[in-house]
């Protein structure tokens, strides 16, 4: 099987795999505990935490672990505490509806145009951005079209016209992805994940700046510094920093890597005089492309035979009806229909297989066509 | 090692470890995802949603995956949307912190006072249980004392009072360690967890009535029918379902072994002349002990120089100043001080291991004495 659905999800690496399984058999005591073995478990968590926030450079953070990205997202916005929110319209679905969610309650949300790249359009920003918004979050890298956002170009706009105010990133797509370092974007808050980078499941973070003295959404024993009750999943944490460290030392790789993949599948539909259009041109990991007259759908399902995996659009969007992200960018009804998601992994495909990919999806398209 | 700290966690047990693996290496698509693998995994977690529900005895009840039980506790008081709000003053603090966080938003909380055994006072539940009472939360077993609570009885007089009342039940403690089936006990929401019954950290979930329909706390992409936002974490809903099955296979024989390993340390206790006195008589799995004019927590370190681990209260308690379940039974400054947790889990110790911890424990306490 070639897995081109690696935006949604990835497949844990064997070094990650060996670190859970040593926590599961060796750290399964509480860290909570006031035993030294919990204690013991306690001090490896903390010392993960900390070559975590190095190897995001993140410098002047911290970081609360969380059960999804998605908890991390709620909880940067549950941050908002009064005055406007601006939030990106390709947002992940949890901080859209997390923002839909506080709108219900009352508050001013507002939620930012794209650009035709996918992008948030910064003269609507800039128009948004009024001395009462108080809170501000836009994606690093969008999962739907891999569009990346000057962030810290937004910070600055944003921190000219109210310096108190809070701006978040979703990161998720982004860190051991692309070049990013945390402390260097003018970012107060930003959400990662494991399981987009060959980590598992089941685990998150919200990085803070020290500055920032966040709010909790869960509650009960003080755990993670009273900022997320619960007992700590001690070997999933510990799986995530392998993970970053792995994110991290192949990052360069795995980007050219991503690249030349994206490169020689666009090439190859070129070659096979498919006609095309792709949304967005950020990050090489994520290639979201259209095939007029077709529905996305039956494409992903008729490569599903050739053994390919491939979405449309996001697992997290599956639910919904439509594109929210391409509808944002302003994509016509034909393009959102006939648009899938190629998301490429740390894995480099080789010229075959790739080939392989490029003439089942042009046979593919063109029996669809007929 | 001797571990006597099965209340706070426990260690994982072979089968489900491999479970975890087998989730990680095989079934690591995303089950919200369109195509078929994605499917067949999402059909393995509804199986796996069905046997749990089954061995819950949960006719009627439906259940969604959260990433721990204080989340499953937290999420459950977010049902109580208008009204009155009673809850145990014996409960685990993610029920006390969050109905602490909801009286802070102006909601009327009362807290529930316990009788000398640390079971909720029923006679004051009874005073308090007003028509506008709208949600009752009370443990099934403290994970403090053991103390066991006759929810059926406090159930049955909420509902005389108001038919419309919403009664929740934090079951971690009691769930494949003291017989329940969740549809005889006439509660409307429980909570579960995997860590205390030798699954993995990370995961719980809260069972609801289908005549419910739960307002979720995480927002995003309407994972787990909407209830619970984030992408599935897979392999630790298939290690969640394993502990159970076990749980539930082994309850009676778990039982018979934590009740005899009790009896046997208490009767060595008074063969030694130790003078001690015994908080709640419970569940089987927790010995609450105090030892007059000690520290518990001195008592505690001393033991692990024998290679004993015991603890004093919940871990997810440490944080806090003194013990909130002990001072709600009116228990003494004295027994507060002294007191420690001796928590047994599914593996029965021999008599030799159950002799030295008590004789270890008779050594300790008569040196800290002098």
């Amino acid at each position: 099987m070639i897995y081109l659905d690696n935006a949604s999800t990835t497949k844990t690496s064997e070094s990650v795999n060996r670190k859970m399984l040593d926590a599961l058999e060796v750290d399964y005591f509480n860290p909570s505990s006031l035993h030294t073995p919990g204690f013991l478990v306690r001090q490896k968590i903390e010392k993960c935490r900390k070559n975590i926030l190095s190897l995001l450079g993140a410098n002047g953070f911290d970081l609360v672990f969380t059960g999804s990205a998605t908890e991390a997202n709620n909880m940067a916005l549950s941050q908002a505490i009064r005055g406007k929110i601006l939030v990106g319209g390709g947002e992940h679905p949890s901080v859209l509806e997390k923002a839909k969610s506080l709108k219900e309650q009352g508050r001013d949300v507002e939620i930012l145009p794209l650009d035709e790249n996918g992008c948030v359009n910064v003269d609507a920003f800039k128009l948004a951005m009024t001395k009462d918004v108080s809170f501000v979050s836009v994606q690093l890298v969008s999962n739907e079209t891999g569009a990346i956002n000057d962030i810290a170009k937004i910070s600055k706009i944003a921190k000219q016209i109210n310096p108190r105010v809070i701006v978040h990133s979703d990161m998720v797509q982004a860190f051991g992805k692309i070049p990013v370092k945390i402390s260097s974007v003018g970012v107060d808050l930003a959400s990662i994940s494991a399981h987009k980078i060959n980590g598992p499941k089941g685990i998150g973070a919200l990085v803070f700046a020290k500055t920032i003295k966040p709010r909790p959404i869960i509650f009960g024993g003080g755990q993670e510094n009273g900022l997320r009750s619960g007992t700590e999943n001690v070997p999933q944490i510990l799986a995530f920093g392998e993970a970053i460290k792995n994110a991290a030392e192949n990052q360069v790789q795995n980007y050219n890597n991503a690249a030349q993949m994206r490169e020689f599948l666009l090439e190859e539909f070129g070659k096979n005089g498919l006609k095309f259009s792709v949304h967005g041109n950020g990050s090489p990991f994520v290639l979201s492309v259209s095939f007029e007259g077709i529905r996305g759908e039956t494409l992903m399902h008729a490569l599903e035979q050739d053994e390919i995996l491939i979405s449309t659009g996001s697992a997290c969007s599956s639910k919904k009806a439509g594109n929210v992200t391409l509808s944002a960018m302003g994509a016509a009804g034909d393009d959102i229909l006939g648009n899938v998601r190629i998301s490429f992994g740390s894995e480099l495909l080789s010229s075959e297989q790739l080939k392989f990919v490029a003439n089942s999806i042009t046979k593919r398209v063109n029996e669809l066509r007929k």
